[in-house]
């Protein structure tokens, strides 16, 4: 079996994740062989860790010299561009947290990089590749609902109000849409389509982001999907797909590993399936990066650049509902 | 104990409802005592399962001759209009069902009415008046869930779609919104006021009316409510009032007479509380009724001409937003 190396920008939570997870990708011997933190301690401390040999403080650095197959991005977003953009330039293959940048016009640059350096970009919206969404949409597919009305999702996290929190600060891309809201928002468009009306409310913190986020997108004629965020409160953390002859529960935390999905006929059967895999699930994107790269493509079609700018598009429109910007912009 | 004389205006399921609930009212010994129905058959067969000694089959005439303390109108709610109007002018005094009418023009003009004729008149939003509501307008104040930020709710039925069918037809005032959607607005209106924005998605049938309603009200700079009617697909039917500290979830049905109420504080307890209370509900309305006319009044402080008006706006807003108009407007 091949072995496929991984650089990894950032040492945070997803960042340890994502390293814990990558021996459950089944198509390559991946492994962990870079690190890169604006702390050297920082990067040998993880990178002892994870048994990689190489640790960077430098980007450039990084990007010149680590011997790695593909990039993992996963520093907080307002970072995302300018590390995407040296990789690329550097021919790396790119996998960069979502959002991969925090506009259009930023995504737009990068995958147009990726183009002109003929390399490999994805947004790592990991839950697009879990088995759970997989089984959502051939249930779709087999019309286990009829027609496709709605969607209702959520997802909230009580941040900690600690001074310089990420959640709540400007500076460093805060605010629940960029966040959270990106998870109910890709599932609304991964199953409806880009929506054709987008109609939102938050209640904005004195520092000018948006603690949480209600969102009305209409998709055409007949569906619509209703969508919150919130760092300040608690929503079921559940997504409900609705048609016109049942509907299907994915439980709570519907974006990562729920506990099940429940379908549910109008009038009819109710069925409770457990959802379970191993690990937390962070795999199944990886193991898509080294089949398109296999492949030689330059991105995926399963979480596609297109894909990854309506997602931008959406959050933009959003964000401009509201005025808020980021200070970077 | 007083004895406090109804005519009832129409006899379909709410109707009956509420001559079944009529003997829970304590304020008073209530019984019907007029029917009034389209046809005279129709209308003995309720009054003689009601033990009511009169019965209509001509509105003027009931209006002119029934011995009743006040009317009950429990018609579709196209008719409502013509019904009080009539019933006004008599002085007799009204509770009409909800929405009163099917414009804000409408329930205006019953309003201007019932001032000119110093009489009576409350729309029947029994819901109001119920217990549950009361136990969460108490914790509320209380503020067991600190500072109110959003309220969810729902309310569907998954109608028949025989021809004819009162809930889809335009001639008799069908929709999902009129007819459903008017519970959660009303509660969203109860508990944080005035909607400042109204933002709306509808499915329209072929015939113009909407098949469900996703509403996404925001009121001032920190609340919103999500808010939906569907009679084509399913809802939670539950409502989750959600604040800084804490929540409240009314179970399914909500508007009815929910099994329990949930009350949870973030990272701390979860109780839930039975609800309980005898028959279905409605005589909490009867006596509110029973109530303001002791005393008096011409309009409830619970159930204001202002709060019905600002509920029939909401809902104008919302209809004129996707063009539905009905053939009798």
């Amino acid at each position: 079996m091949d072995e496929f190396l991984w650089g990894v920008i950032g040492t945070g939570n997803i960042a340890e994740a994502f390293a814990e997870d990558l021996h459950l990708a089944k198509n390559a011997k991946h492994r962990i062989s870079a690190v890169l933190s604006r702390e050297m301690s920082t990067a040998r401390e993880f990178a002892e860790k994870f048994k990689a040999p190489d640790s960077f403080d430098d980007l450039e650095q990084f990007a010149a010299h680590s011997q790695v197959n593909a990039v993992y991005i996963a520093t907080p977003h307002p970072m995302h561009f300018e590390e995407a953009q040296v990789c690329l330039k550097h021919k790396l293959p790119v996998l960069c947290e979502k959002p991969m940048g925090i506009s259009k016009r930023q995504v737009a640059e990068m995958f147009e990089t990726a183009k002109q350096y003929n390399t490999f970009l994805m947004e790592a919206m990991w839950t697009r590749f879990l088995p759970s969404i997989g089984m959502v949409q051939e249930m779709l597919q087999n019309e286990a609902i009829g027609e496709l009305r709605h969607i209702n999702a959520s997802l909230s996290f009580l941040a900690p109000r600690e001074e310089g929190s990420r959640y709540f600060e400007p500076s460093l891309g805060g605010g629940s849409l960029l966040d959270l809201g990106i998870y109910p928002v890709f599932l609304s468009q991964l199953l409806m389509g880009k929506p054709t009306n987008i109609h939102s409310s938050i209640k904005r913190s004195e520092k000018g982001i948006d603690e949480n986020c209600a969102m009305l997108l209409q998709f055409g004629a007949d569906k619509y999907a209703m969508l919150e965020s919130s760092l300040i409160t608690q929503t079921p953390n559940t997504a409900t797909i609705t048609g016109t002859s049942g509907q299907i529960i994915i439980t709570n935390p519907w974006n990562e590993k729920p506990p099940s999905i429940v379908y549910e006929k109008y009038h009819g059967v109710k069925c409770e399936e457990p959802v379970q895999w191993e690990g937390r699930g962070l795999q199944f994107e990886v193991e898509e990066v080294y089949d398109c790269l296999r492949q030689g493509k330059i991105s995926s079609e399963k979480m596609s650049p297109e894909f990854s700018l309506n997602l931008i598009e959406t959050m933009d429109t959003i964000r401009h509902q509201h005025s808020i910007r980021y200070p970077f912009e």
